[in-house]
């Protein structure tokens, strides 16, 4: 058998079809039919090579919607013909104290299901089976494939760090991953605060689930908001005045990460003394928080707001997200 | 009554004598018998401006312990003879959500010793009740002064964070502040490292509470010890390589600063996602947490190594803390 898929064959390259042989399946394994697959920015990341560990031909997709097709005899808990997801993850050592633990996702050897490894712009993707998590009934499912990266990246520090309902939350960068995490904040109950500059936004952020909005190219608007916030997700992948944003939190505040940036955080010492603050940062998230969230997302009908493209539009969709004009993500679908 | 104390008139400025009326004593105020101070690098820090608050002429001084001379009519828990110690804070507005939390420390409106207030190189120095604590038994005078503000400073960590028995934690610069974070580390249960480029320091450190060292100029040691840590304390006030000691912490670590470095943290931010890192500082501690730091210091036997000196010899003192001589910490008595 010989899986369909979209591939890259150099970094920027145009995603071409691509049939690949799967072998065997491997008895840790299962094999998903894909419904839907997510566009996911660092999707364009390992197209490009843009961390220099692509391996070429790839085949992008890591926030895939499917149905069992086959179960490897080692996997118990999966049966064919079950709704299910796969993220970034596609496999783990299951042999090191995180996996252990529980931290599946900070496992240094877990597989990542673009990277060596092909993933899910594709009619197949096979995975390790407690990579891939069942969807309950209540998600949606031709919008649930961004929760399995982008919903869990901004999930995950709400469980990591026990958020509270009391706590004063924003967001910075109101994309893929940010409109995902005000939807998360308020139905966690937090007061929810959009950093924005973009005033055209403005309604819909509301919409989404933020109390506020924050311009924080106003130095007014910046300087009201001195110590109010217990915590600060940034979400983007270009560097800000990281002091400025500091600066709003309350003392024991954290400013975390999700967003990747290549330059540093140049975070003032004296700052981070005084006001007792912490910066951070967090990987997706494990399968069982995984399981956590689609139950709560489910519960609080949260569901990312995506645009619909058909698989052989995929570089028309592609373009569309470099360009920044998503609101606020992709899936791709058959 | 006058107050006879030492004070520096200008910036880089010699300590001389210096006597002030410090008024009738207020309602909510104590005024210490000065018996022992020591001698810390921030004040030095204030006594050269290097952070543009200082106000001349300046009586430096935070790290006092003596004995209850007076006692204001609204302060109800200390008495006249009473035997106590008074650190970096010497007053508190108490009406903030901080101080209403018992998170004095993080009081914007606390009242530093020795900023805007005549500190502790005196015969008499005068505080709030509240700013002021006990000096439990079992714990030797001489020597406790160190207690109040480098002590407190890295004992506070353990307790915000929760630091366990079973955690393994590396303390960066064994001098002032790092010597007692051993000892103190040490009896909270951790495996304890001393990160040193000093093989003549070597058996001192592992007498004072270390299980290994760990030379940062090595590259092998580094790169044996990846991935080790669940804490790095940094006592340094110079600028390392942090992303070096991030890549020695484990996943979910934390880099936690209590030494000022004027030049920002460059912490790689693809690191931080990964490791799920946090980097964070704290400043000092409140009166509870001190007083729980007596307690167990007292208990554990936990004494700063100090060298005495006389008041009259203070510049010496200075001149030798600055030229880093110290081995670890310095008090002055009469």
């Amino acid at each position: 058998m010989m899986i369909k898929a979209f591939a890259a064959f150099e970094p920027g390259g145009q995603l071409k079809p691509f049939e690949y042989d799967p072998g065997d399946l491997k008895p840790h394994e299962v094999e998903i039919d894909v419904h839907y697959c997510g566009l996911c920015h660092s999707d364009l990341n390992v197209i490009d090579n843009d961390w220099g560990n692509t391996q070429y031909p790839v085949v992008p997709g890591h926030e895939v919607v499917g149905k069992i097709a086959k179960v490897g005899e080692q996997v118990k808990h999966l049966r064919v013909g079950q709704i299910v997801g796969l993220g970034w993850d596609a496999g783990y050592c299951n042999e090191c104290v995180h996996c252990h633990a529980g931290d599946h996702n900070l496992c240094s050897k877990a597989q990542a299901t673009i990277i060596g490894h092909h993933g899910g712009f594709a009619d197949k993707v096979r995975a390790a089976g407690n990579s891939v998590v069942p969807i309950p009934e209540g998600i949606e499912l031709a919008s649930a494939g961004p929760l399995l990266c982008g919903g869990i990246t901004v999930f995950n520090p709400l469980v990591q760090f026990e958020v509270k309902l009391t706590d004063k939350v924003a967001v910075i960068g109101i994309g893929g991953l940010g409109h995902i995490a005000l939807q998360f904040l308020n139905a966690w109950g937090c007061e929810v605060t959009a950093f924005t500059s973009s005033e055209t936004k403005k309604e819909e952020i509301l919409h989404l689930g933020a109390h506020h909005t924050l311009n924080s190219l106003n130095q007014k608007e910046i300087e009201a908001a001195t110590g109010h916030f217990d915590l600060i997700i940034s979400t983007v992948n270009v560097k800000l005045d990281w002091n400025r944003y500091l600066n709003t939190l309350k003392p024991r505040g954290r400013l975390h990460f999700v967003g990747i940036t290549t330059e540093p955080v140049d975070i003032d010492i004296f700052s981070l003394i005084i006001g007792q603050y912490s910066v951070s940062g967090s990987p997706g998230g494990s399968p069982a928080t995984i399981a956590k969230m689609l139950d709560f997302a489910a519960r609080h009908h949260i569901k990312p707001v995506v645009e619909n493209y058909r698989f052989d539009g995929i570089n028309d969709a592609i373009a569309r997200l470099k360009k920044g004009q998503v609101r606020y993500r992709m899936v791709l679908s058959h």
